[in-house]
C-alpha cells in the first residue's frame, strides 16, 4: 500500500463507502494466530501462493500437532520437513491424509487433490546414491506445489556418459534441480548443456575436505556456467520450492 | 542425442536421406574456434540462448580484443565483465557500438537493437549506496539479454519503511534481484513480501566480520524465506543472467 | 583505591582512627572461599550487584551441591545455567526454594522475594519456535535480577507483519533482547524501529551454512542499525544479565 | 501503529475530525528523500533519537556532499565516519561548522551547540597506543550524541597496575567502552571490576593469529564476565552510539 | 571420437560396411545399468582399467547387495569401502569369495586370482599406530589392483632413526604411499630421501588444532619436497588406487 | 656425529682399538623394537631424558598392554595419556604399580620411586573448575618427571583478586603452567606479573565462539606479554613435559 | 644404510679393504655448500634425480645470483620459480643460457641440451585463459626435466564439447596435468575419461567464495574419480615435477 | 601482597616503624608515566627482568621518539620491533647508541655493554632462506637480553642431512629456537633429536594453503615431540624473549 492507494481508501472511509471495520481489516494486512510457542501466518497462502511449511527439526510432537491442528482447518496441503520417523509416528495418525516419506524425512498432508500450478516439467538430478534423500525432499516439495516432476539419480561426472544418455529428459525440463555432494560439479556440467534455470543443491555427503557440504556449496557458487543459483546445504525443500515458484511464471 | 535418435539418424545416412557431411555436422555439436589462449564457444548462443561472456579480470587488452574480433562477427551482443577503465580504453575504440559503464565495470557491445525476450519485468533492489556497482552489473546484464528492468537503490532494513514505499513496484515484478552487503538481510525481507522468485546477491561491502561478503552470503543461504536462491559474492552478472533465463520461461 | 585514598586510610591507621583489623578488611577487597575445585567469589554481590552464577555444564552434581551450600548461606538468589534435567534432579531436592526450568535448562533458587531493581520493562523477542529455549534463559535471568519482563516468540522476518502487530509492546520496552538463529536478521529490523538499546543473541538453530550460529552472530555484528550490541551464540543468560544491568541505570 | 490506534484514527477521519490529507501523512510514517544513489531517512531523528550517519567508505565526494546538502537543512548534527583525509578536504570546506578528526577519520558537523542528553559519564578505555583511532571514533560519537565522555589510553593487561590506578574514574562511569586488539582481554578484566554495562570493541590491531581482529572479537564474546556486549571489529562508532543510547535511559 | 573418425564411421555405414546396429553400439560408448537408486557403470573396467568401487558409507545393506549382484556377474574383483562390520555381515555371506577386513573397513570380493599388473613394488608407510586403518585401506586396494605391496607402520619423525632403519625397503619401492596424522610431516621427510613419486595421505588422527586432518593435509600440500601429491583426508583407498595406476606405467 | 668424529671412530676401528661390534652399536644410535603395530623407541630415555609416552586414544587394550609389556622391562616410569576408564580397567590390573587417575584420564606406572630432577617448583594454575582435568594432566606429568609441583584452580580473571591472593605462590614458582578455556586471558595476566617462563594451555571449555578452544589458543598466541609460549588445545601432558624440561636447565 | 650393511662396511675398514677416507665419504651421504644465507644441496641431483630448484619469491637478486653461481658449476639445468621480471633482469644477463619466461615467471638455465628421460607424453590441460600462467609453469618444468609435453588451454566444463574434441590427445597421454580455478571440476571430468594418473592443480583464479583457490583445491580432493592426486594452489612447478617423476617409472 | 603481609605492614605503620609515605610507595606497586598516547611501564624492568619493548608497527615517528625519550633515561637497553627503515631513519639519529637492523626490522639501543644473564647457549635454526628475517629478530632479541647465541639458516627437512651435519651445535644448545614456514616440520624433527626445550616459530612464508603461516603454526602445535612450545606467526621477538627467560633459570 503506497500513498495513492492509501488516500483512496481513506476517501472511501470518509465518504462512508467502506466501513471503519472493513478498512481496518484491509489496512492491517496482518493475519496470524498466536498459540504461545508459534505465530501461525495464515496470510501466507494469499501473499506467497503456498502455506507456511513446518520445519520439524527441534520441535516437540505436541508443538507440531498444535500447529497442524490450526493449519489443517484453513489449508489444502501442509508440509512438515526434517521430521524423524519416531516423531512422525506421533503426528501422522492424528491427521488422515498425512503420509510420512522416510527417505526424505517429510510428511505431506493433503485435504483434496493438488491442482496443477506449474507450467513445464521440473527435473531432479542427483550425482550419487547417497544424495537421494535430499533429492527426494526436492521432488516431494515440487509435487506438493502442483508440478509435473521427473527424476534421475546417480549420474555423477566420474562416468559422464550416464548423464548424456538422459539428454532428452534434460532438454525438455523447464527448471532443473541438481543435487550433488563431494566436489559438487554436476550442476556446472548440466547447466552448460541447457538454456533453462538450474537450482543447485549441495549436500553434506562426503568426508575429509568435503567439510560437511561447504566444498560442494562453494564450487556451485563458483560455477563457470551462469544459469545457476544455489540454496543452502541439504536444502532439498528450498530447491523444490524455488523451482516451483519459477515454474509458475 | 540418445540411442533412439542416434539409430534414426544413422538409418537416414544408410538410406542416403541425409548426406555424410550433413550428418557429421549434426552429430558433432562441436563448434568452437581455437585462438591459442582461448577456445571460443560459438555454439553457445544456439545451445544456451546467449553468447559466451568475456570475463575481463586477468586478461590482457590484446587477449580481449582478439576474442572480441572473433565474436563480433557472429553475435549481435557481446558483454565484457570486470574490466577496468584503463583496459576498456584500449578495447572500446576498436569496436563501434561498444559502451563502457564505469559503475559496473562492464562493456556492452551491440550490433543491432536487442529484441525483447523476457516476459515480465525484472526489479533490481540494493540495500546500500555502496552496493550500487554490483546492482548495476545485474541491471545491465538483464537489459542486454532483452528484459524490461527497473531498479531502486539504498532501501536497507535499518529504515524499513523506505522499502515498503516501493511495494507497488515490488509487487509487479516477475523476478527480483536483491543486492546487499553487511548482514545481507534484505533478500529475506523482500522474499517474505512476494510470491515471485528472488535472486539474492551478497556483496563484499562491509568490514570486520562481514568477511568480504561471506556473512551476507551465508545469511542469504540461511534465509527463512523459501523463494530465494543465491549467487556468488559480487556476482551481479550471474544474477542478471539467471533472472533473465527465468524471465524467458 | 588510588594513591590519595590509600594515604588517607593509612593516616587513619597511623592515628588509630581505624584499627589494623578494619583497615585490612577494607584494603583486601578480597573475599572468597576456596573449596579445592572452586574459589567462590563472595565479594561479587557487593562489587557487581549480583552474586556469582553457577555454570552447570561440565560440573558434577557433587561440585554443584558443594558450591550451592556455600552460596545459599550468603545470597538471596542463586542461578545455575546449562544444567541437564538429570543432574538437576540430584541438586534441586537439596535446596528448598530451587526450581528447575526445563526449557531453559536453568535452576533458580530464591531465599526471599526478589525486590525490583530495574526501572523499565525488558522485552524478549525470538525469531522462531526453536529459539525459545535461549529466549527463556534470557527471560528467567532478567526476572531473577529484579526486572519486569515481557516476551513474544516466533516473530521472524519471513512474515514481518507478525512483528509489526506487536509494535506497542516494542515501543514501550526500555531494553530489548532479540534472539534469532539462521540468518539472524531480526535484531536489525527491530533496532531500526526503536530508539532503545537492543541486545542481540544469535542461536545455533539452523543447518548447512548456519555454521552452528556463526552466520547469525556475524550478521548481527554487521547490522546496519547502530543501537545493537551482541553476546555469544546461545548466551541467553548473558543477554538477560546485560539487559538487567542496563535497566538499572 | 496497531489495530486499536488504527481504528481510532480511521474513526476520526470518518467523523471529519482529521482530514484525509492529515491522516495520510500520519499513517505513512514514511519520510525519506530519494536522490537516486541514496534514500535519505529524515524520519530517523524522530524515530531513533539521532539522525542517519553517513558511512563514508566507498562513497565519492560528490555523493557525500549531495547527502550532506539534504541533511544539513533538517538536522542539528551530522556525522561522517570512515572518511579519508583526501576526501574530507573536498567535503569539509563546503559546510561551515564541519571539522575533520584525522585520528578517527571522522567529520563532525554541528549547526548549534549539542545539548546534553546522557545522564552519567561514558568512559572510553583502550588497551594499546595502536587502538587509539578506534577509541577516538567512539569518543567523538558519544560526544556528538550529547554525553560527558572521559578516556584513558594504553592500559593493557600486561601491566595491570596501570589499569588499577584509574579505578576511581572506572568506578564513576555509567557506561564503559573498552577497546582492545591482539588477545582482547581488557574488557573482561574491566567488566570484572564494575557493576556497569561494558561495550567491548575488538580492533584489527595485531599480526599472525590476531586474524584481523577475529581473535579479539571471539575472546570478548567468550568473556567470563557477564556485563559485556560486543560490537563489530573496529566499530568505534557503533560502540559510541550504543553507549549513548544506554546512557539516555 | 573426433570429426575425422566420425566421418569415417559414417562412410562405412553409408556403404554398408558396418551395420546400423553395430555403428550405434560403437557410437554410444554408453554402457550402464539403471537399478533405480544407482547407475552401474559397466564400461568402467574397459575405460579405466578397474571396475567401479562401491562406497559403502550411507548405503543400506539392500542397496549394496543389489549393486553387488549386478557387478559380480561381469567383474573379477569388486571392492566395498567404508563398510561397517554390522552391514558387512549382511553382505559378505551372500557372495562367496568376499572377505571383510575389519581394520580397513573394506570388503574384497574376488572371482579368480588377481593377475599382476603393477611393475614395481608399492610401499605403504604410516607415522603412527593410530594411522594403521587408513594405511591398511591403501594396502588392500593396491593388492586388489594387482601389485606387490610392502608396509611399515609407526615410523613417525619424533624418532627419525626408526625410519632410516628401513632405508633399503624405501629405496627399492617404485611408488610410496605415506600416511600421517597430527603435523603430517612424514611424507616430506620420506620424499626428501627418494627419487620416486610419493602419494601423501593425511589422516584425521589428532586433537585440538589437528582440525580433523586439515593441518596434516595443508602441511603435505606445502611440502618443501616436490615429488609429492596428496589425496583427501583418510582416503587410503584413493592413495592405493592412484599408486596402482602409476605403477602400471 | 659429524665428519671429524666419524673419521676418528673409523680410525679406531682400523687400528683395532674398537671392535666392529662396538662400533656398529655406537654408530647405529638406532634402537627400537618392532611389534608389528608399533616401533617402540627404547633409545628415547637416553636421547631425550624420558621414555616414550603411550598416547592411549585410538589404541585397543591389547595394543596398550603389548607396548607396556615391552616398556616396563626397560623403564622406571611409564605414562599412558588419554585413556578411558573402561580401557584402563583392562590394562591397570596387569601392571602392579600402575595407578589410574580418573580426572586426568591418565595411567602412571612406576617401578621405583621417581628421583627429583627439576630444580625449582612448577606451578599449575587453572582459570575455571571445568579446566581442572587438563590442569591435572599437566600436574601428574610434571610429578612423574621428578618435579616439585603446586596447583591452584578456579582463579579466572572475572574476579581477579582471587588470583592476586596467591601472589606469593606465583612469585616463587620457577616455571608456570596456566590453563584456561573461553577467552583464554589468564596466561597473559599471570605472565604480566612474573619474570619466569609461562606455558599456556588452551582448553576446549566453552561454547559458541570458543570454537573448541581455538579462541583461547589464538588469544594466548597474541598475548601482549612476552614470557609465554603455547601448546596444543587440551594438551596438559605437553605443558607438563615442556615445563619439566625447562625446570631441568 | 642398515645394521647389516654398516657392519659389512666396517669389516672392510677393519681389514683394510676400504680406506678410512673412502668409508667416511660413503658414510657421510652429506654433501652441501654453506654460503651463510643458504645451504646448497649438491647431493640432490644424485639422490633425487634433479637438482635443487631456486624458489625466487622473497629472495634478493644478490641471493639468487649467489646460489646460481654455485649451482651452475655442478649442474646441467637450473630452474628459478616465482621470479618477477624486474628481478630476473638482474639475474639472467649474468648467466648465458638462462631464459626468462614472463607468463610462468620462471627462469630456465641450461648448460647442454636436456636429454630425454620421460617415457610417454605429459599433457597439460587448463580450464580457463586465466589459468595459463600456472599451466605454463607446469609445462616448462616438465620440459626441463626431459619430457615430451603437450598442452591445451581454455577447455572448461561450461562447454564440455571443447574438451571432448581433444579426446585423442587426452587418450594418448601417459600422465595428465589438469589446471583449474573457480569450481575446479575439470580434473574430475578428465580423470573419468582416462585410465592414466591425473595431477590436479587448483589455481587462485576466481572471486567471492573461490577463497583464493581453496574451493578448487577442496573440490579436487573430493573428486569422485580415483586416479587423481593434488598439489598446492598455483603450484604448477610441483605438478610438472611430480608428473615427470611418474613419467620416468 | 596477601592478607598476612598486608596486616604486618599496617602494624608497622600503626607503630610508626614505617612512615605513611613509605608504606604508600610499597603498597602502590604502581609506577608508570602517562604521556597521553602511552602509559610507559617503568616498573617492568624490576618486575619482569627486562624493560618494556616498543612495538613499532602502527606508531608514528613522533610517538616512538616520545616513548624513547622517557625510556632511555631509566633503562640500559631498549628494543623497537617491527619498525620500517623509513621510520627508523627519523628515530635512530636522535639516540646515540641506537642501531637499525634491516633484516629484522629492529632497532637496538644500548647505554652500556649488556651484561651476560643467560647460562647456556641459545641456538636459532631456520628452515629456509626466506625465514631469515624472523630468525634474525629472535637472534637480536636474545643477544640484547644478555645471552650467547648461535645460528644456522636454511636447514629444512627436504635435505635432512644438512641438519644432521650440525648435530654437535644442536646438542650443546641449552634452548633452541626453530623457525620454519610452509609445512613447519623442522621443530618436530629437531625436538626429536634433543632433550632441551624447543621454542617453535611459524613464519608466514609460503603460498596457497600455507594460509599466511597458519599451517606451519598448527603443524607445530600438533608436533609428536613433547619438548616444544609455540609462539605467534612471525614472532621472532617473542621466541627470543621466551628463550632468554628460560636460559636465566
Amino acid at each position: 500500500m503506497n500513498t495513492e492507494s492509501l488516500k483512496k481508501l481513506l476517501r472511501s472511509v470518509a465518504t462512508g463507502k467502506i466501513s471503519v471495520e472493513d478498512a481496518a481489516r484491509m489496512l492491517m494486512h496482518i493475519s496470524f494466530e498466536d498459540i504461545d510457542y508459534a505465530h501461525i501466518d495464515h496470510n501466507r497462502s494469499l501473499r506467497k501462493g503456498f502455506p507456511e511449511v513446518i520445519f520439524g527439526q527441534g520441535k516437540t510432537p505436541d508443538q507440531i500437532v498444535g500447529i497442524m491442528e490450526k493449519m489443517t482447518v484453513q489449508e489444502n496441503v501442509v508440509l512438515i520437513t526434517r521430521i524423524d520417523q519416531q516423531i512422525s509416528e506421533k503426528v501422522v495418525p492424528r491427521f488422515p491424509g498425512a503420509v510420512y516419506h522416510k527417505d526424505a524425512k517429510m510428511v505431506v498432508w493433503k485435504k483434496n487433490k493438488i491442482s496443477k500450478q506449474g507450467k513445464g516439467t521440473i527435473l531432479v538430478l542427483s550425482a550419487g546414491t547417497s544424495d537421494i534423500p535430499v533429492a527426494k525432499e526436492a521432488y516431494l516439495t515440487a509435487k506438493a506445489m502442483g508440478n509435473d516432476v521427473e527424476s534421475v539419480f546417480d549420474v555423477g561426472i566420474a562416468g559422464i556418459h550416464r548423464l548424456f544418455d538422459h539428454k532428452k529428459m534434460i532438454d525438455r525440463a523447464s527448471v532443473l534441480i541438481v543435487v550433488a555432494g563431494m566436489e559438487g560439479a554436476l550442476p556446472s556440467v548440466v547447466a552448460g548443456m541447457v538454456s533453462r534455470p538450474v537450482i543447485a543443491v549441495p549436500t553434506s555427503i562426503g568426508y575429509g575436505v568435503s567439510l560437511g557440504g561447504l566444498t560442494a556449496l562453494f564450487a556451485m557458487l563458483n560455477s563457470c556456467s551462469s544459469n545457476i543459483a544455489v540454496v543452502n546445504i541439504d536444502n532439498g525443500f528450498g530447491a523444490g520450492y524455488m523451482a516451483s515458484i519459477i515454474n509458475r511464471l
